[in-house]
């Protein structure tokens, strides 16, 4: 559209978080609203960003032996009502097919809204004995749960994910497996989104329908809430005992496997977005960003400014780069906001100046800094800068999630604190769910989680006074 | 679970096709029967051939240009019913969503059968001007069709694809990526898939919902019949000026833009089994094969036999071939079955008396040719023996089209063919609906394609005798 476009106009986020990320998923060409409300359309950008999540884990998966597989997108009530929690968990909140064209259907199906219930089934027909274990395996696609209030990325009654599901023949193997997991999800939320994590295990009351544990990786937000970057569950044998997997082990004994699943949505771009967005719009980690650079010519018509151009992203391309160049008739000013909105890494202008001073000027999105680079060094100095931009996030985000983590002991600070500073709160708990709940009814949180490095705030539970060893961190969540 | 598997035994393909075809999607692990009648669990090495073949045709389409996007997985039901012609092809065969949660919804909801209605709503909302097209756009997804006969690849109520879907200025543009995108599915089956194709375009009768043209690649399977592998539509601007979606052309002048969809599914699977398989089981072409070579050490006790297994396993992998070995305590005639039953293109075994030669031997799937490999040329050889098979497993079945394609002037004598030889008959027709059913009804054949390569068979129509330029071909299809 070029010509036509205006720069684009976002509300301040720190005036209204809400409608600045409303905005951004709007104007940075994310998002289109489908039909029915919460069903939302990834539109390329959003759905190149994916792909780059999907290329990066999948890997990482596979490396670990894991292999994908395709169940079915309908699962049969008798079915997801095998496991008792996990039924209880799931079915107030699915979709249900009551219609195969005219006829109406003898037993109604759901859309998947996780896929256990669909592994378990068929594991119940393949496995026979110790050999066949582990299994590993891993499924990319959409799941619909009916949510009532829904939000791009954050809250939709479809979205993306993938979802690992593993059967192993000890309870150690499964435990590890969970573990090996979280960590995959948290090395990758740090190392490849710059997000920081804390790590942690979910208590009783909100850990996933049907499992033994449920283990998470937190991030804080700009805003200071909280979202849940991935989860790793343990089942014990409770799913097998439900559906019947059996195996024979190396002593020739019918036992029952243990089982762990583990996921990550794309609410993580949510994640994204609101850990390093900022006014000017999207800000991308170098390592996801569909394109890294934007090389953006200054003074196009000049001879040899275009060559130039197009000599640098052709010499960016062969070094591995995701770059482009915007050489169309609008004004350097106008593409400058227009790829600050779309959070391009870094934007490379190249003007008749540059060209005779044998440099081009690279200009950071994560902070405006701008660093003249000699062509001599491109191929070295761009992927350093990348980096740069990754430790420049990441270090940002670690500033938010650390200065605002604060302790407290008592109910009334935790209050104080959330009301007037916002941010997590990490103070002891007695493990009672009594508690829990007063927390939430008295200062507004829930737990996040029971983080792995434990602290020693207190002696007591905030909240009942009894003695407490078990420090967690709570927050308000997405 | 080795020691307690025995060799598989399956149904001689020359005495009942279907059996056959049921025992090898069973045997070689592709797929198992999801409790839902029509539904198939596509097990790893299924999916691992699906990610070959979306790797494939990703990179290529995105080499055109073509980004890849999601759309729900609902439509409801007004928006399916907005192209009249569209609605009355899909409407019968959709599920339907009626509840979520506890709650009757106001409107149905089908699950997707194809997403043209969805592409199209955004596009109304999105399309402003000539600078925005074309919009080149792709999904990976599954669709759901409520069919009444099933069978695993072939006919599934659900089956994964791609649907391509692109927006252009003009009609030539859109003619253009019409034809552009059947050539590539042309190339795909033929240079990754071993599959020789007829290209042409479908008759009104056989057309998509909706469409203005659709054009199709016809593969001929190993018992003669016909399986379509991939289709490309050319829509006209019907679906634009159904969903209102208009741009403003270089005049300035609002305009409707011409539109395409394309798509290739998991029956191409299916189209791979019946088209190279043997009485061994599966035969993969080598260009998606997970596993491309096999490598079996032969008197694995004797000294240096698996270090030397374990080093031609390396070094085929850093030569970029998809390579494993079997080490397990399995006797070689054992492994010898199960990978042929896999259908690994390439089998290489290595023993004392191999490695005392300087040699391994390579057996050749297709045709069970043993040939010995020097181990100091084996990263030549080995990527030249699978181009080989590659090349032996499209002989065969061009042979297998090009013998079995015959001309006929008669609806007798297409009878006797199809009765007595099966296959597909060229024939000359005069473009009218009437005769076209009277093939179906007398000789029990539908029309595959109208080829682009034309022939002068006769003068005069097949069945009414009337003057006819057009040939046919004809057959029995899946």
């Amino acid at each position: 559209m070029a010509k036509e476009k205006k720069v684009q106009q976002i509300t301040d986020m720190d005036v209204d978080f809400a409608q600045w990320f409303t905005d951004v998923v709007t104007k940075a060409e994310l998002i289109d609203y489908a039909g029915v409300k919460g069903f939302f359309i990834l539109r390329p950008y959003a759905f190149a960003i994916w792909e780059n999540i999907q290329s990066i884990l999948d890997k990482r998966f596979k490396d670990l032996g894991h292999e994908n597989v395709s169940m079915p997108v309908l699962i049969p009530e008798s079915l997801l009502q095998k496991e008792k929690d996990h039924v209880e968990g799931f079915a107030p909140e699915v979709a249900w097919v009551t219609h195969g064209g005219s006829e109406e259907l003898s037993e109604r199906l759901c859309v998947r809204p996780t896929s256990e219930t669909l592994f378990c089934d068929h594991w119940s027909h393949v496995l026979r004995s110790w050999r066949d274990l582990p299994m590993l395996y891993n499924q990319w696609c959409s799941v619909v749960r009916w949510e009532k209030t829904t939000r791009p990325f954050l809250r939709g009654r479809e979205f993306h994910w993938q979802e690992g599901h593993t059967l192993h023949a000890t309870r150690e193997e499964a435990e590890f497996e969970t573990q090996q997991m979280l960590n995959v999800y948290a090395d990758f939320c740090e190392n490849s989104l710059a997000m920081p994590v804390i790590k942690g295990q979910k208590t009783e009351k909100e850990k996933f329908a049907g499992a033994v544990a449920t283990y998470t990786v937190e991030c804080m937000m700009h805003d200071k809430k909280a979202l849940q970057g991935g989860t790793s569950h343990y089942f014990g044998d409770g799913f097998a005992r439900a559906f019947n997997i059996q195996f024979t082990d190396k002593d020739n004994k019918l036992a029952y496997p243990h089982q762990t699943s583990w996921g990550m949505s794309t609410r993580i771009i949510g994640g994204i977005i609101m850990t390093h967005g900022d006014n000017s719009g999207l800000v991308l980690p170098p390592k996801i960003a569909p394109i890294q650079v934007m090389v953006i010519p200054i003074a196009m018509h000049k001879e040899g400014v275009l060559e130039k151009a197009a000599e640098l992203v052709s010499r960016l391309k062969v070094a591995g780069i995701r770059v482009k160049s915007d050489v169309s008739d609008q004004s350097p000013g106008w593409k400058f906001a227009e790829y600050e909105m779309k959070g391009i890494p870094l934007r490379i202008e190249i003007g008749p100046k540059d060209i005779e001073a044998g440099q081009c000027m690279a200009v950071r999105r994560d902070n405006g800094e701008k660093i003249p680079v000699s062509l001599d060094s491109l191929e070295k100095r761009i992927p350093e800068l990348l980096e740069e931009v990754h430790q420049g996030l990441y270090l940002k985000a670690k500033k938010n999630l650390t200065e605002n983590t604060r302790p407290a002991k008592t109910v009334e600070e935790v209050k104080s604190i959330i009301a007037e500073k916002g941010g997590f709160v990490k103070t002891m708990w007695c493990r009672d769910l009594e508690c829990e709940m007063k927390m939430k009814e008295q200062a507004g949180v829930t737990s996040r989680c029971m983080p792995f490095e434990q602290e020693t705030i207190a002696d007591t539970c905030v909240c009942c006074g009894k003695p407490a060893d078990t420090m967690v961190i709570w927050g308000v969540a997405y």
